[in-house]
């Protein structure tokens, strides 16, 4: 291990990459890099942090994530001060094309995570840490550093509580308390007790130190790694913009980068500089988790006569491909036996994760997880997948590879009313960076997809239904991302009616009506939103010359808006049936009336569409 | 007061009610209406509580704010103990078109927010006790029924922390700590210590309770009256399902009815009930608060050669128009120099509230303020408005009257790169039911739009730029919601370019470049994208034959699928430019380029679309 003297002069050069590189950029972060410099020189090179540079992916590296994203400039310096960046990667700090963006992203090459919204990083860690004590069993500890302004996001809070929960003795916080926050004071300013007591309180152990005086530091580094049945929060005690007395300590300070002059006098104060030193990281040892082979699995087999709600078969699709896909895990938000994914708890509990009721951090730690190679599948209800848009917006920024699946969709849950009815997940995943959307009708098209979902690397997003609905698939059927199936289709359809999920079933039904009445319609189950199968849209669009679609959801953003724009440049009329009256309770059949979206309305809007043709 | 026999009997009538009401509705949550029974009868009834049921909106009621909504059946039979709701209303619990709906909404008039999406009710309530505190300056009191289970939400812990900040006396919060969550065990059970420990290292001051004895929970509210200078917890032990032996205490008992034969057996036990008896709820002193009037407001006055950023003009704006608006309150999340707030805060300060970085917290305390007749303003960081996602789209089913105000929208906010931009903002909120979404371009129309949203009831959402911007409109140019402005418009026009915000401008430049090439193009300015002004639109697409909209957002949900459902019966073809590849750090034009935003790709799409009309 080196002496303090080594560290404080790694110390100081980290310090000039971060005013340096700034400067350079003209914006950025210096003063909350800096607070924070003594806290991460200790961690890396004071020995206790175990990391191979030239094997970042190493399945035993410590794994270290700045949830305070904005001291980037610190992050890539002691990556500089390592040897692992050259001084000149610094000097495009920020610029376009540089893997060195304003906020850490994984194009930088030992980012673990994409940061910048803050609050988020605990819980990426703890994913990573139920990772490595509870699936990859390996000693490997994760270390997150959070700026105390984003203590006061509550999923940070929802991290603590699970962590300690889980007695996730591998993972480590540690607090900047800098005081200062981006317009002012933070609630607490440099009120240690206060973060002691509340840390305290949520089953961590806090270790309450002065982040700048490098022996503290690493002292409360070697206690942490005593300490194996909770997890650790070093709170530490930190002046903002330390090392340049004049911005130390100052409101106004946040987010700015020097001027040329002001740097000139800030590299003056820092006195000489060692730019050759470089510091050593201690290396893991080489070892790996065991690895378990993928197996045939059994084929699906339901009985047609049978009517069984998409949401079951999700959590019967979860059980059935595990052992060809033995990365997954499964997280829920304490409502396993709603969106039944119980049933995979039920014969592979040490693969499923209660994350209780708190949406964002069960985001996160999927995050955290699909990072070290898992494939998380997370299930709650639709309508609660709206608390963790943050973190799901975030996670593609991180190329996650997380299966959700929100159940309880639409008006058709019923009696229980507005609160639980997922009437907006559509837009919201779709808004998704290069997400998939998937909205099976019946058991055998979700199981499939389920299993499509954990074959496809990305963010897929599966929609299901509480209530109980006819099978009407053969178990042998295919189905693809991006595919769709044409159900009913004659020379002479009068439209084609665009549904998935429970309207499908009520478009069925107006078919037959529809029939019995003379009139034809094509019928199509869009069961992959996203990608849309523009081809048969296209076509049905040129055989029929309008389409009308049928979704359980509002109407921005869903299946209606997803098939415009697949037809947008090709000017075929779209008429769309959606959910556009306060959501209510009610039994199913009469909220699907009521809102317009049942069989009637179906039947309605095509009589409409003939009957207007005519005039 | 009446003796605690008086109130044994209330909570054995309203034992019966929830009894009888679930089983007859065949669905809903009996046990967990059980366990608080006492804890709401005490309240009620036991002298403390001080309401008008004659007279619900009485400005100096104390408010009762079911956070756990699937209580519902004790909400509504406590208030048909109190004589307000008739046993026959109480048999329509659950049926269309009944207010008595599956969680509470304000269908129901004695409800003060819709809830049933967990771990809310204490930030509405937040705003509700900020209101009495700060602005009515009223001795009313708030109380908030919270479930253990939903104590594992973040946004409970971010309204603890902010309750104790603004020493919130007058806000009263009461876990019914009756150890089961929906499918098992919480993660703490029934220990109370925990509760305890966590809810005083927030700064509440905790009090434990036998959550079942009636003179127990009589003596917490008192003494919780006795407390001025913080918010008080009741945290009780209780047992789920608790007066009916077969389910007391059980798992399994979640969210279920009893069946006809098990009612009969459950009366049984409960013995006789006095169904003639009814509670007295002790009236409020008839307090209001001081009213201020509407005064006149001084006009927008911008000088056209000066750039001013819309986000500015945000902060500029709400300055202005508040003495026209004197219900106005801002409210935003540690950010007010980047969302310009600040400019409000510096003339208003007893108006502002700095809600640190916490959003779900801020939207729910934004509808406690809203219910209460505020006219709150809440703003932060486009991006992080997602975190409130779920609070957002719970607010209109309370009727919410919020102004969101979402800064640095787009790639083009620059070097802080992906994590802060704002990409998926338009989708998220023209997903809200009833919304109103307005994308000022500059200054004017910003104070405009701004002024308008004041004056429009009901949820609005404005995007607002981080760069400056050129002033286009002059002072005295009127904007409505629903409205858009044709700034460039000629019978030969080869297309009409649609845009808001940033890429207004950029396509102004594509005009003037695409003129001086012999090629003219109609100028859109959309700047209501919901709702949107179809008529425009449609006469856009019947001149030109081709729109074209260009956004800084993820095409899905955004500004060009909102054309394209705006335009969906008539077939006119529709371009859409907007961010489809990884946003990464740049400068603002390199990024608009990349992403085939910018005046160059708005020029290339319209030559594409001129190409291709000639072959």
């Amino acid at each position: 291990m080196p002496g303090t003297e080594t560290l404080e002069q790694l110390a100081r050069l980290i310090r000039y990459f971060i005013l340096v590189s700034t400067t350079e950029a003209g914006s950025g972060h210096p003063s909350s890099s800096l607070s924070a410099t003594e806290l991460m020189t200790g961690l890396l090179f004071g020995g206790t942090f175990r990391f191979d540079p030239d094997q970042p992916l190493h399945p035993n590296n410590d794994r270290l994530i700045f949830s305070k994203g904005h001291a980037s400039p610190l992050f890539y310096a002691i990556w500089a001060a390592a040897g692992a960046v050259a001084e000149q990667e610094l000097m495009a700090l920020r610029k376009f094309g540089s893997p060195l963006e304003g906020h850490p992203t994984v194009a930088f090459r030992y980012t673990e995570a994409s940061t910048g919204s803050l609050g988020q990083g605990l819980s990426v860690g703890l994913g990573m840490a139920l990772n490595a004590k509870y699936l990859d069993k390996l000693p490997c500890r994760t270390y997150v550093l959070l700026g105390d302004s984003e203590m006061a996001e509550g999923s940070v809070w929802e991290a603590m509580e699970l962590a300690a929960y889980y007695k996730l003795g591998n993972l480590v916080g540690i607090i900047d308390v800098n005081r200062l926050g981006q317009r002012g004071e933070t609630m607490y300013g440099h009120d240690l007790a206060v973060y002691e007591k509340k840390v305290s309180s949520f089953g961590w152990e806090p270790i309450i130190i002065d982040g700048h005086s490098l022996s503290s530091v690493l002292a409360a580094y070697e206690k942490a790694l005593q300490i194996k049945d909770r997890p650790v929060m070093i709170i530490a005690r930190t002046i903002k913009g330390k090392g340049v007395s004049f911005i130390e300590d100052k409101n106004g300070w946040h987010g700015k980068a020097l001027k040329k002059e002001e740097l000139s006098r800030a590299l003056e104060e820092l006195g000489p500089i060692d730019k050759k030193i470089r510091g050593q990281i201690s290396r893991p040892l080489d070892l790996k988790p065991a690895a378990k082979a993928p197996q045939k699995i059994r084929a699906v087999s339901y009985t047609g006569d049978k009517s069984v709600a998409t949401r079951h078969a999700y959590g019967s699709a979860l059980t059935r491909i595990f052992p060809q896909f033995p990365d997954m895990v499964v997280l829920d938000g304490e409502v396993s036996n709603s969106t039944y994914s119980e049933l995979f708890k039920t014969v592979h509990p040490d693969r499923f994760f209660e994350m209780y009721i708190a949406e964002q951090n069960m985001a996160g730690a999927a995050l955290g997880l699909s990072i070290r190679g898992r494939i998380p599948f997370v299930s709650t209800f639709a309508a609660f997948m709206t608390r963790a848009f943050d973190q799901i917006r975030m996670s593609p920024y991180s190329n996650a590879n997380i299966k959700f699946c929100g159940s309880h969709a639409g008006v058709s849950i019923g009696e229980d009313g507005s609160s639980q009815m997922g009437l907006e997940d559509i837009a919201m995943f779709r808004a998704v960076l290069d997400s998939t959307v998937l909205y099976p009708s019946d058991a055998v098209s979700t199981e499939k997809l389920v299993e499509e979902a954990a074959r496809h690397r990305g963010l897929v997003y599966i929609r299901t239904t509480r209530k109980d609905t006819p099978i009407i698939y053969r178990n042998d059927e295919a189905f693809r991302i991006g595919g769709s199936k044409v159900l009913r289709s004659n020379k002479a359809d009068a439209a084609a009616v665009v549904a998935a999920g429970i309207t499908l079933h009520e478009t069925l039904k107006a078919y037959e009506e529809l029939k019995a009445q003379g009139i034809l319609i094509r019928v199509i189950d869009l069961y992959s939103i996203k990608p849309i199968d523009t081809a048969t849209l296209t076509e049905a669009a040129d055989d029929t010359g309008t389409l009308v679609t049928v979704e359980d959801h509002f109407p921005e953003g869903g299946m209606g808006e997803a098939v415009l724009s697949a037809l947008a440049g090709q000017g075929a009329p779209v008429h769309s049936l959606a959910v556009r009256k306060m959501p209510k309770s009610g039994k199913p059949d009469e909220l699907l009336d009521y809102e317009e979206i049942s069989k009637n309305a179906i039947i309605r809007k095509v009589k409409e569409i003939i009957g207007n043709r005519r005039r």
